[in-house]
């Protein structure tokens, strides 16, 4: 696994932020998960609710779980929702299964970082994360 | 966040209620949580089931979680159900999505605090909460 | 079982807080369960530090899984940590073992509440809760 | 409780490690949580262990859970350990009882933050956490 620098974590963050309020977008909470899940950066935009880095971390790390992005997972829960449960309750809890975790690979398609984006509806979510991984030279697979 | 003083939880509880015995409802539990989600506030009508005030919690630390009213989470688990299995989850269970958790907003719109009402049909409960949050002078937010 | 009424789980709050504020302790948050371990009436005070009722539940909690007040409990963690350890992964986590968690016992001897008190010395939130009992006509059993 | 805005979590995050890197420290985590315990910023340096956020996250939370420094929850640790392994168990596992969870007051005295730092010896850990709060013009309570 390449390593993701905290640099590289922190223009994903701030192009992402920038995305949002170019959008006009609620307030968000992102994370940056690097490629064993652990967080490598997060921010809550003030005003986001309780919970928000949370949701936005569970759909990063589900995506990291299954190495497919949250949107392919939210399409996967519809077709067979048992597996998607279970899953969630094999990872802890830590799987959310709507658009905005967004895996990032490298040029040789390594995945090397997740990141999680929730505050707004999961189609801009997305979209800001994608917006946030291109930004740092990397390619967005939102699944 | 504005601090939500005891008095005015109380204040909440007991308006509640009173509009609880004024519909002749079922036993019902009440808990009101600060912004923070911790409990400022709860009671138990005398005959409430052994649960009761785990499901009242459950919608009002949903609410909080999400920043939207319990009956909003409720819709919302009508069109996506595993998103709403997957933030319960993400909350350690704490969600409960039936109408019945309203949020508290102050004059400026933030949330100051969630009251979580349970034991009759989930339209009453959500009408006393209403009557409980509207009786302290800010405005309830049912989703 | 003898049920406690919720008139007398508020006699026994409005009494804790009297004492509290004539011994100028810190903010305290207090807990009243039934004789099933259901909430029946809680309040935290101004200023209390964010998992402050679920410090005080567990005192309470932990005083009606084993039939003794939290002070004995604390007495068995010193001489049998192991066995207070598992306790409290038996019961979920809701077992704090020092004093603060009293148990109330009717005439007859039979335990009908426990009430749970945090936030200032475990000795000061036991003569609280005691004197919050004792308002209630009830028995005060510490442990 | 007043608002701990994004911009003063950034600048606590900031000054932490620009006091990390003058005293040479091995890579750390820093997490800050607001005063609802929600994440509000984190990054994580390069080359840290698996789970340096989460023991930072730990010491932050348990000094929010509890409302002292997590010095003072250590102490408290080695003269009550089963108390805070108790409290560690309430609080969902979020508590490590050593230095580096540092409590940001405002000027009225009340926590608006707490920084958890994790990744060198606890004492340097606090050193840092202390200068990040400090740069942001609030109070460091170590406990």
């Amino acid at each position: 696994m390449t390593d993701l620098p905290l640099s590289a974590a922190q223009t994903i963050l701030d192009a992402t932020l920038t995305e949002a309020r170019r959008l006009n977008l609620k307030p968000l909470a992102l994370v940056v998960l690097d490629g064993r899940g652990a967080v490598k950066a997060a921010v809550a935009e003030d005003g986001t609710s309780l919970k928000r880095f949370e949701v936005a971390h569970g759909k990063a790390y589900g995506a990291l779980a299954l190495g497919i992005g949250s949107r392919a997972i939210g399409k996967r829960a519809v077709e067979q929702p048992t597996f998607v449960a279970a899953v969630s309750h094999v990872v802890g809890g830590a799987l959310v299964p709507v658009p905005g975790g967004v895996l990032a690979r490298a040029g040789d398609g390594q995945v090397v970082a997740a990141i999680g984006v929730s505050g707004d509806t999961s189609d801009n979510d997305e979209a800001c994360a994608k917006a946030g991984i291109e930004a740092a030279g990397l390619t967005a697979d939102t699944g």
